[in-house]
């Protein structure tokens, strides 16, 4: 196990009916509240007018903010720091899916700096202060509810970068099961692949050869993971189902499972970057095409963590001597799993053609450039490519 | 999965060589400290001085306040009261197992009231302040280096009572697996059945009946448990096998596992406080030396969870049709365990007669009867203690 410290001081509130104290949880952080959120999902659902009326009872004014897009947008980001700015803004709620809270970080974030909050992403700059924040998740899968990361796209370039900083982490988190009842099944298996894909970064990139703890509790987590989310496509209103892969969600990213398993470089998250970057692909759709090309090169670089990811898994492909047939067995079982749950499991069920593999592979070596990854060259990335069609 | 609220705020820093950060730790958190401490194996392996070393370079002042013995007594709080006005003091440090943290926690906060602090443990009052505190764990078992609990034990009445308030969490708890090298055996095993005890409490008495996400994080973490106390009873300088334990114990009652069970009464610890506060017998022993009734006390009163935990636990007891032997290979499996790491398995082991089980017995429901849990007899106790002979 590595030296880590372990810090994360977002409370949650878990459970049904916990979107009732988001006035009085507000109320303590600041009276004067940007509400961010996304699409038109939140008023249909009648949860913003719900979040609005308790916010008023208990006495903060609420400016709205929405029209936050997967793959957010630092010029959306730019103009929430205005708004904070010219209406005097105490405290930033973010109420949806991991689009939305990360761009409600960012604003926090920026709007305590005179420098372009962009610096941020690209290292230039680090965190200082933030104004405080509420997360409201009605979309579990990012996990950026209880941790300490964002995820912002630029407009032009197109590159898309996470960044850490403990002060990111919301104070508060409500975590109402109930509220994803409504979710689309294609944005729930989206939501489920990209929770499942954080532990598999960690899982199968740790270069630490005795973390009993973290392996153990990742394979739960994912095991948990896929087995929640099939429950909720068959029924969208099974509120244990919602629960179980709402918290499953959270804990993947919340700092315990990447805690002692030493530095983890996120390789996947940052091809994904690029195609979501690049064409504006749904988070969890753009890592469920570049699986099959990630399980088969960790085949080759990891053997022994993909098999006993399959042995955790995959009782059956556990077994037996032959251990290159115990780890196809472990590909062909996740990748039915994905097929199963009807993500996309190539490049092109996304409409990516091949000739497009030097450009995404080119952008991502950039991508890994700015944080000094610089071992990752294009021709890594066209490799993992190729596997993916 | 029921309702909870999740928030531990403790900053964990795990790892090697953490002790050496406890000056600059401290310095955030006051300039005069008073260091609590327990018996000898202190200032024999060097810690203390290491500690006072690093205090005195950060500017810390330091009062000592040693010889906190296992089941800590009230009189030595209501002594550290006394010493943390007299002497200004800001910040709390408790350095040992679970009984000296504790101690450290009662005094951070009986120094805030006027009452007595004895209060606290039996529900009068409540807490609204504390000193800030840190914790340097040497002892994996209690989990309370990071947690908001404290068990404390009346020096006349031999009451011993837990009790857990948000405002209980250390701020910091340093973390550092060499610092356990030299535990002895019989206290690196007490130690890991207090931990796995904890689990067991949870996982057998939850009357929800959808929670996989506990679940496996709880077989996960007993399964840790039991495997890296085997390690470091084979060789007590393993580094691995004592991070193992280490974090296990840690993450077994940080409010994780508990989280989305519902209420949990604590049976089994209530009734082991009895035998600590009553014969003063170690906590982990006590426990042990209770584990053969309760198992067949479960076995009969919630068959399909200790089923379940066989299943997750032993393996091959977890196959087959007739429950009855299954439950039964589970039970002998896990007490055959507790004679391999050479704990005492039956009260007749800690020299405990039966004709005292009437007085435990009445005992124990009287500190249930403090807590308002009416339900629990003598004559429940003293069944469960019949098992134990």
């Amino acid at each position: 196990m590595q030296n880590f410290v372990f810090h994360n001081p977002t409370k949650v509130l878990f459970g049904r009916q916990t979107l009732a104290a988001i006035g009085s949880e507000t109320r303590l952080l600041g009276k004067r509240a940007l509400l961010v959120y996304g699409q038109e999902s939140l008023r249909a659902s009648g949860t913003l007018a719900q979040i609005k009326g308790h916010l008023h009872q208990a006495g903060v004014s609420c400016a709205e903010f929405g029209g936050i897009q997967a793959n957010p947008l630092l010029s959306k980001v730019r103009q929430g720091i205005l708004k904070v700015r010219a209406e005097e803004i105490e405290v930033i709620i973010g109420a949806g899916g991991g689009s939305v809270i990360d761009t409600a970080k960012a604003i926090a974030a920026g709007s305590m700096v005179a420098h372009d909050v962009w610096k941020f992403f690209t290292g230039k700059k680090s965190v200082r202060a933030t104004l405080p924040l509420l997360a409201v998740s009605t979309l579990p899968g990012s996990g950026s509810e209880m941790n300490h990361g964002m995820v912002l796209t630029h407009d032009q370039s197109r590159e898309k970068f996470g960044f850490g900083h403990r002060l990111l982490h919301p104070q508060t988190a409500i975590l109402d099961p109930e509220l994803t009842f409504s979710l689309p099944a294609e944005q729930t298996a989206y939501g489920a692949v990209d929770a499942i894909c954080h532990i598999l970064e960690f899982y199968l990139s740790t270069q630490d050869p005795d973390t009993p703890v973290q392996d153990r509790l990742m394979e739960g987590l994912i095991n948990n993971g896929m087995e929640a989310c099939e429950r909720c496509l068959a029924d969208p209103c099974d509120y244990e189902a919602r629960a179980s892969l709402m918290w499953t969600a959270c804990l993947a990213l919340n700092g315990l499972t990447a805690a002692g398993l030493g530095r983890i470089e996120m390789v996947m998250h940052l091809l994904e970057h690029s195609l979501s970057g690049l064409y504006d692909t749904p988070h969890g759709a753009g890592l469920a095409a570049l699986l099959p090309g990630w399980l088969h090169h960790f085949a080759r670089s990891r053997p022994e963590r993909l098999a006993q990811l399959g042995a955790g898994l995959f009782p059956r492909s556990g077994t037996g001597d032959d251990r290159e047939r115990r780890l196809n067995h472990c590909i062909e079982a996740f990748l039915g799993w994905l097929e199963a749950i009807q993500v996309p499991t190539s490049l092109e069920a996304l409409q990516i053609p091949s000739q497009d593999h030097p450009r995404i592979a080119a952008h991502t070596s950039g991508l890994a450039k700015v944080w000094r990854m610089r071992q990752y060259s294009p021709a890594f990335f066209e490799d993992i490519l190729q596997g993916c069609r």
